[in-house]
């Protein structure tokens, strides 16, 4: 992408912002949010925009952020803004590609299509993508960009614990957990997975010896933390010396680590594209380099 | 509006779906929500729709229920619907008509037009328009159709405090006070408001004898009801025997109901657009009566 170009972010995502600016050589566009007592926002942008605009807000969370984002976004074109780029490391609302049952709203689709009705680009990490083979389908904008966690997050393990035994709590994760583990040639497996609901989750292992292992659980999103829960205690029950964690995503609701700890698992790395205390890796080089790569 | 037609609402808005649906000979249709603990929605529409749709929703507390109008009016005109009109007695975001310093998003104009793409038609009650003249200049939709609830409100003021003196905020409210004390002949008067943010304001009471009156504060919206008690402050200390309220929209954020009773204030009425204990009339008839009015 030709320069100038400023990367706005509220005060939320600084730190965020300040790593990926320095890796982009982007401006800092600070963006001002004020909650009135009835709950409606009032944003302010920098008062004059350049021509290429990039903005960062990742999606967890997701409702009163994407009130933000068709605020801010048709704002900025009135500012200037000719090309407008979202950088959402955490894409939300990408699970739900079909309807489940006759009636439900295709989650997907529909935010899908917001999105590309504010942007031009959308890059982000890991989207939880099933049914859909690319992005784009689901966020139809000229150039959707898919960057994964998982490399970076293999070359942790590879230094933390360099025998481990990579396990995915699920078979969606299977790919995903072979390419990371191809890397390093680390051994690896994937669970089987059964859902009752948001918060019951019956977890089966694979075959295989699990005794004197290090193991190191990874998936692209930590939510509740239940699964994880599971497969940790089937795990060390098996034998396994050691089982830590090692996540994309970590929206960590609620009490999440606070269970995590308690069944046992050690250590828990996450990359940085939401901000929380486990983060271990940095996206920001990727997502420069994604930048870098946009034809405008 | 030809029948049959459904009426779409969330179980948080039951009570005043009924009551429309009676006035307005509609079927009733609930939709399901629920809440993963990452903050998503999932929302269930009836499985089939017919052509002409109604959607419930008042917009207190807003920005959630944006995003649930953007799936559901999706959703619904996949099911089947060809005419969507929004009920939102409440209608948010109407303040921020202007950048009032430059960058700041003009929040009216893009949540209305963010409304007019998703519905035919909008009904909404005494929306907060100052300089803007009609609500299709902030909603864009073929159909908009403004209601006001003081003509209710000042038969119940009528029939409480026969001799009231009607009292409004401010000079915005002075045209809508005029009207409502016109209607049973009532005194009236408009005070001065300063506001220094939005828990900050100053308010000078007009010339006048308030000495043994039985005042009615008089308004479209009570929020924080710092606006309120200041009136009712001054109020009473100019001799004023009893001072209640009676507002169309009962937002009443946070500790504002227990202000106003530390005040001093009475009685306080409100309309049904936002379900409160202090609701004592309903917009229902007036709501049917717009949607029998409306050409699909």
């Amino acid at each position: 992408m030709s320069s100038p170009a400023v990367l706005l972010h509220f005060d939320d995502e600084l730190a965020s912002a300040q790593r990926i600016a320095a890796q982009a050589g982007l401006t800092l566009g600070p963006m001002a949010r004020h909650r009135f007592p009835d709950g409606e926002l009032k944003l302010r942008l920098p008062a004059a925009l350049p021509e290429h605009v990039v903005v960062l807000r990742t999606l967890d969370h997701p409702n009163e952020k994407l009130v933000e984002l068709l605020l801010l976004a048709r704002t900025a074109r009135e500012l200037g803004a000719r090309h407008l780029t979202l950088v959402s490391p955490y894409l939300a609302y990408m699970r739900q590609d079909i309807a489940f049952t006759p009636g439900e709203a295709v989650s997907q689709r529909i935010v899908g299509q917001f999105l590309a009705g504010l942007f031009d680009a959308v890059i982000t990490v890991d989207p939880h993508l099933h049914r859909v083979a690319t992005l784009q389908e689901a966020v139809p904008v000229p150039q959707a960009v898919v960057l994964s966690g998982a490399p970076l997050l293999a070359n942790l393990v590879a230094q933390q614990r360099p025998n481990a035994l990579l396990v995915g709590p699920d078979e969606e994760s299977a790919q995903w957990i072979a390419q990371a583990a191809a890397r390093h040639g680390f051994d690896h497996a994937v669970c089987r997975k059964v859902r009752h609901g948001d918060r019951s989750v019956t977890i089966e292992l694979p075959a295989g010896n699990f005794s004197g292992r290090a193991v190191v659980l990874l998936d692209d999103v930590a939510s509740s933390g239940h699964t994880l829960v599971q497969a940790a205690r089937l795990l060390l029950a098996a034998g396994a010396t050691s089982v830590d964690v090692a996540v994309t995503h970590a929206l960590f609701a609620g009490d999440a680590l606070q269970l995590l700890s308690e069944a046992g698992i050690g250590q828990v790395w996450s990359t940085d594209c939401i901000a929380h205390a486990s983060n271990a890796v940095s996206m920001a080089p990727a997502i420069a380099a994604a930048l870098a790569g946009l034809t405008p």
